[in-house]
């Protein structure tokens, strides 16, 4: 059970003195290159972001006894992965802000944009070949094309009728891919064995899960202000997610749900009203109830090994991850 | 000297068998994936292309001994990566046709379109690490770099001065480096010596140079028909080009020359004047002149390798660069 409410701060502790040097790896991308891209990549960097991807890397390298060079190359590689994402994703979405940020595509063409997601993907791929490991570079490029073709499926089928199983399978692609690759990884650097490789690749694929579901209940929950896009965003833009599917079970009669996936949904009183109704129904606790039983099964991954801080700050990471909603 | 009248044909036949296999390798990467990617994929395998990134690497591989299933997974590889940067190619610059056929931007989505390159970048990623050689993943990582790198100088640079060393970086990053690519990570792959490396490095740089410049000597001297896009389209778009150089220094007086990089340059009469006077003009011939001399620099890198079926075939490759405007 999740019991005591953390701060950010905690789960950092192992590897706090990494972080700046996740940081000089990946801000060193640009170096040598066209000044627009330096700029661009430090825009970027500087946009915010919590680094969670690369300190779950830092955490699971640390704990497994990886070698610290190479550590830090994983987890700016996992980041600027990451960034590259969405870059392509801001601009498919026409996206204007992220995390309260101006959006590279709301200032730049969409061909800058294209090109500065691309090139971000070389670096990444540059870093991930210079953790010198083929079975990290492989996994890097299936997460890559698993995160692709997740958003392309997302593509077509928008404004299509979608089901847990679909919900499930799109917050894998997009999210807990990611987790999954920064946990697996990093093991697979420590050189541990396959046992505990799929640990980590479970803990890493559960906390991913989590992830999402409380992010798609802050959707709902947020202020404009925390999250940095307006309220109900998602339903906004025909996107149908956990809080919206249990609802949806709940009260099929609902006529503003039942417009949901057919043709062009949006009209503001229509999406404000279905919001509403989603946040005073059981639908956001059950959710929520969801996320905590992926991060028990997180939790229950990491029991395999021995205690040690970078094994508590995994586990704070993980029941962080559900507590965020308050 | 180039002496000899060399059909397309010659120099596939030593690896004649293996294209069907590196076609196969290819497909089969859309395999379990959306089926508007496995469509797009096979849209752009279809499209022509006369697969010669891939002949280099499997020439090369075969001289030297490199493993005939890693090969063909390294040329499958390079040809997806020159696929994926194809598909942003066409996105950023519009264009409507590659090779007479119609581009994925002019039947998709801009959001489809970048998803689509985005994951045959990962695929040529995957197929990268299945060659399970660092080497190879860091010099595919670099490559993708240094094309993008020149494609975001191109992007900031256009309607702006271009000198001849500025043409020559932006022809290394937009089409030798990826022939570098092919010849370096076979030699890689063959696990033979520096020498050995260093001298088909040079072969792969010296033939991409003569074929961009042969390239950009067939949008002036091509018939429509035969290249697939309108004569003079570099121009038409203020891409300055060898010969449009050569001529500028030959005749720094043409009205319709000095308006060649200042502000929106596009106005058909003058375009075609250009390109005319360009054509009847030294600069053509002087162009092929320098684009024979990376030739000869090619083949003289070649000299280091015993006679082999495969050697000569490079040689004939190399020749058939220049060849082609005839």
């Amino acid at each position: 059970m999740v019991s005591v409410l953390l701060t950010t701060a905690t789960f950092f502790n192992p590897v706090q003195d990494r972080i700046p040097l996740v940081e000089a790896r990946m801000r060193e991308q640009s170096n040598g290159h066209h000044v627009d891209l330096v700029a661009a990549l430090d825009h970027l960097l500087s946009s915010g972001g919590k680094r969670v991807r690369p300190v779950v890397a830092l955490l699971t390298g640390s704990m497994l006894g990886a070698d610290p060079d190479r550590l830090i190359t994983l987890a700016a590689a996992i980041e600027l992965l990451h960034t590259a994402t969405l870059v392509h994703d801001d601009l498919i979405d026409g996206s204007l802000l992220r995390r309260g940020f101006p959006t590279l595509n709301a200032q730049w063409s969409p061909a800058a944009t294209v090109l500065t997601g691309d090139f971000i993907f070389a670096r990444a791929a540059k870093l991930a070949a210079e953790t010198s490991s083929v079975e990290v570079m492989r996994l890097f490029a299936q997460t890559l094309a698993t995160i692709v073709n997740g958003e392309i499926t997302q593509l077509f089928m928008n404004h299509q009728p979608i089901n847990r199983q679909d919900y499930f399978d799109r917050i894998y692609a997009k999210t807990a891919s990611m987790f999954e690759l920064a946990s697996t990884a990093a093991a697979v650097l420590s050189q541990v064995d396959e046992h505990a490789q799929e640990a980590m690749h479970n803990y890493g694929y559960e906390i991913g899960m989590a992830f999402q579901i409380v992010d798609d209940v802050l959707d709902f929950t947020g202020e404009q202000e925390t999250v940095g896009k307006p309220v109900a965003n998602d339903l906004r833009q025909g996107l149908i997610t956990l809080p919206t599917i249990n609802y949806l079970e709940a009260h099929p009669e609902d006529p503003d749900g039942r417009l949901l996936g057919i043709g062009n949904y949006y009209n503001e009183d229509r999406v404000m009203r279905l919001a509403k109704a989603i946040r005073e129904s059981q639908a956001i606790d059950k959710a929520l109830a969801e996320a905590r039983t992926f991060v028990e099964r997180g939790l229950q991954a990491l029991t395999t090994f021995p205690s040690s801080p970078e094994r508590t700050a995994l586990e704070d990471l993980a029941k962080f991850i559900v507590r965020r909603h308050l």
